[in-house]
C-alpha cells in the first residue's frame, strides 16, 4: 500500500488540482491520496470562497481518498508555519509514504538544497541575512537576497536562475516543507510537479488550466458560475452552484469590511502589538491608515510597504477578526498539531482511517463534539480557535449558521 | 426677552414639530427658541436616520434659534435620564424661561402631580412599587400600576384615565421633564401642548402631520423621497434628499447588524453584565439568543419579555456597540452635563449665544477641538463618546468619514 499526501487550500478545487492529484498518485506511484486541506481562512489572510465541508466534498467527488483540516493556527500564517503543520499532520498520520507538491521550478534537487541551507542556517547565510534585514527589507526579501548571495558563493549546483527559483510562491512553500521535513525528520519522500500553464497570481482566465486566483475573482466580482465552468471539473462546479443557491454568493474578504473598519478604528496599539506578525510600528501605522480611509482595501494599500506586504497585513485583519493573540498561538504552536480533524472520506479513505488507528500518533476526530473525550487543554483550545473561526466565517454568508461545527457530519460517500 | 427651550430628536423634522415650535413660542409667548437636540444615537436605541449636522440644519432652516447636543450618555438613555439631561442642560444655560413639550394628556395639572409623587416618593407609593418588581414586571409596568393604585387611593384630582395617561410614551416623558425641573430646582416654567393627530408609534403615512417613526419607516424600506414630501417642511425635504443623494441611503439599526451579530456572538457574559441596564439573568438570555438568530430583530424578540422591552435591548444594543460600559456611564452621569455644544444657529441664535456668556454655567463649544481647553477631565470623557458615536455613526453609512466632529462646523446661517 502506498499513500501520497497532498496540501492544498482547493478554494475551489479546479482542473489544475485534478491534473496535480492524477500526475502525484502516478509519479509517485501511489494507491491512495490524502490531503490536509485549510479550514474556513486561508493562508493568503482571506476568508475560503466556499466553507471549508463545501471544499473537502469537491476534493473527494475529484479522487481524493480521505481529506483531514489543517486548523486555523497553521492554515492563516506565513508558508513556514503553514508548511510546518501540514507536513507535521500528514507526518503523523503512519502511513504516508510521499507527499507532492507543485513548484514552479519542478526540480527537487535544487529547492532540497535551498531547504537545506535554510534548516541548517550556515554562517555565512546568517550574517548576509541580518545584513539585508539591517537594510530594512522585508524578511522574504532579505532571505531572498542572503540565499542568492550563499549560493553564488558556496553552491555546487547550477543556480543561475536563483533569483527565479526563490522569488516564486510555490517554490517558497516547497522549500518550506521540505524544510519541515527535515525538522521533524520525517520518513515522507518529497516530489514535485511542475506548475503548468497558469501563473499563481494570475487573474485572467485562460484555457481549462486557471488560478484560483483568478476563478474566485470572477466567482466574487460577477458570480456568473458559467463563465468558470471550463476551468473545473463537474464536481467542483455542482458543489459551487449548490452553495450558491444557498447563500446567494460567495464569501471574500469584503463582506467584513465594516467589522474590519470597526475593530480596527476601535483598535489601540497595545491591542495591535498582540497580534502576529505586527512588529514594532506596524500598530501605528495601521491605526492611522484605518482612520484616514473608509475600505479595507485602501487601508491595505495605505499601511502596505516593501516590509508589510499585503498578505500578510490581510492575515493580520483575520486574527483580528477572529480575536486571537501572538501570545496563544505561539503558546499553542509550540505543541505541534494536536489532532487529525477529518472532513470527507470515499470508501478508500475510510479503509485508510482504520489503518491509521494503528499507526497515527495524534487522536483522529470525525465527530467534532468528542473533541473532549480527549482531555486535552490544548487540543481543546486549539479546536475551538477553529469553531470560533467557522461561526466568524458564517458571518460573511447570507444565511449563515452557528455552530455548523458541531451540525456538519463529514462527507463520507462509497465509491 | 422670552425664550422658550424644546426638547426633540428631529428624526426627522417634519410638521408636527413645526406645529409644535409655532404653538410653542405663542402659549409661553417667547420670542426666541432653543432646541436640545439628540446626537447620532437616540432614546430609543437606534442610529438618527441622518446624522447631528442635518437635523440641526432642519431645525434651524426651520425657524429654532439654536440647537444644542444632548450628551450621549443622556440621549440613549432611558426616559427618567434623557429627561433629566435635556432639562439640566436648558437650565444651565440662564436664559430659558419655559419649556414646552408634547404629550397625550395635554393637561399640565395632571402630569406635575404625578411628577410630584414620582419625586417625592410616598411611603405608600414606594410600597406598591416594591410590590409590582417582586411579581416580575418591568420597571415602567411596575411605576405605572403603582401609581393608578396610588392616585384612586389619595389623589384630589381626577385621574379616572390614570391608566391611560401614563401609559402613553409622550406623557410619560412629559412627567420625566417635570421630575428633573423639581429635582434641580429649576425657575423654567413648565408647558405642554398636546399632540395631536397622529400616534407616537404610528406607522401609517396619514395626512399631512405623520409620525417620525412612519416617516422613518417609509425612508427606509422604500426610499422614494416623494413620498413623504407631504409630512414635512420644504426645508426639511431639501436637506433630506441631499442626504440621500451624499450618502445613497439613510442610517438604521440594519446597517450595524452584521456588527453587533459579531459583537453579540463574541460577548461573554461578563462584558454584558458590565452594560447599561443589562440585570441579573438577561447576560445569558442574549448570548442565548444571539446563537440561535441570524438576524438583529429576530433576536431582540428572542430576547424581549414583560420585562425587558425592545426599546430597552436596542440602547444595550446601542452601548455594546459604543462599547461604553456601565461604570464609565454612572461615573459620568453622576457628574450631570459637562458642556453646551452648539450645532446650529440663526442670527437670533448667535444673539442669544451671546447672552449667555453671561449667565450659562457650563463651557460652551462651538469650534469642537476647542474642547481640551478647558482643562476638563469628566468634559473630556463625556465630549469623546460623542466622537466616538459620530465616528461608529459613519461606519453604517455609504462614503461615511471619520473624525466628523473636528471636521463640521456648527450650522450658521443669518435670517
Amino acid at each position: 500500500m502506498k499513500v501520497v499526501g497532498l496540501i492544498a487550500e482547493y478554494n475551489p478545487f479546479h482542473n489544475g488540482h485534478l491534473y496535480h492529484l492524477l500526475e502525484s498518485k502516478k509519479i509517485t506511484k501511489s494507491d491512495y491520496s490524502i490531503a490536509v486541506m485549510s479550514g474556513n481562512f486561508l493562508q493568503r489572510g482571506e476568508p475560503a470562497l466556499v466553507d471549508k465541508w463545501t471544499r473537502a466534498k469537491m476534493a473527494i467527488d475529484n479522487g481524493i481518498d480521505l481529506v483531514i483540516e489543517l486548523p486555523l493556527i497553521y492554515a492563516c500564517q506565513s508558508a513556514e508555519f503553514f508548511a510546518f503543520g501540514s507536513v507535521k499532520i500528514l507526518d503523523s498520520l503512519g502511513i504516508i509514504n510521499s507527499i507532492c507538491f507543485g513548484s514552479e521550478s519542478g526540480d527537487i534537487q535544487s529547492l532540497d538544497y535551498i531547504a537545506e541551507i535554510l534548516y541548517e542556517e550556515p554562517e555565512a547565510y546568517k550574517k548576509y541575512l541580518k545584513s539585508h534585514l539591517d537594510q530594512g527589507l522585508s524578511y522574504p526579501k532579505a532571505r531572498e537576497q542572503a540565499l542568492t548571495k550563499y549560493l553564488k558563493e558556496f553552491a555546487d549546483l547550477d543556480f543561475s536562475n536563483i533569483e527565479e527559483i526563490i522569488s516564486s510562491p510555490n517554490n517558497i512553500l516547497s522549500i518550506e516543507y521540505l524544510k519541515s521535513l527535515k525538522k521533524i525528520k520525517s520518513n515522507i519522500r518529497p516530489f514535485t510537479l511542475k506548475r503548468i500553464k497558469s501563473n499563481y497570481h494570475d487573474k485572467k482566465l485562460t484555457g481549462t488550466i486557471s488560478s484560483a486566483t483568478a476563478i474566485r475573482e470572477q466567482l466574487i466580482r460577477n458570480p456568473v458560475l458559467e463563465n468558470i465552468k471550463h476551468t473545473v471539473p463537474e464536481a467542483t462546479y455542482t458543489h459551487l452552484v449548490n452553495f450558491y443557491k444557498e447563500h446567494n454568493g460567495f464569501n471574500s474578504l469584503e463582506n467584513y469590511s465594516i467589522i474590519l473598519l470597526y475593530l480596527l478604528r476601535n483598535s489601540s496599539s497595545s491591542i495591535l502589538k498582540n497580534i502576529v506578525d505586527v512588529t514594532e510600528g506596524l500598530d501605528n501605522r495601521i491605526i492611522d491608515c484605518s482612520s484616514k480611509y473608509n475600505d479595507i482595501s485602501d487601508i491595505l494599500e495605505c499601511v502596505n510597504t516593501k516590509r508589510y506586504t499585503i498578505t500578510r497585513l490581510r492575515r493580520i485583519l483575520i486574527h483580528l477578526l477572529l480575536n486571537i493573540d501572538k501570545k496563544n498561538i505561539n503558546f499553542l504552536q509550540s505543541y505541534g498539531p494536536q489532532y487529525i480533524r477529518v472532513l470527507g472520506a470515499n470508501t478508500n479513505g475510510i479503509y485508510l482511517l482504520k489503518e491509521m488507528k494503528k499507526t497515527c500518533s495524534l487522536p483522529i476526530i470525525t465527530k467534532f463534539a468528542d473533541y473532549k473525550k480527549f482531555n486535552n487543554d490544548i487540543l481543546n483550545k486549539m479546536i475551538e480557535i477553529d469553531k470560533k473561526a467557522t461561526d466568524i466565517y458564517s458571518l460573511g454568508l447570507n444565511k449563515g449558521k452557528m455552530n455548523l461545527d458541531y451540525l456538519t457530519s463529514p462527507y463520507i460517500i462509497s465509491t
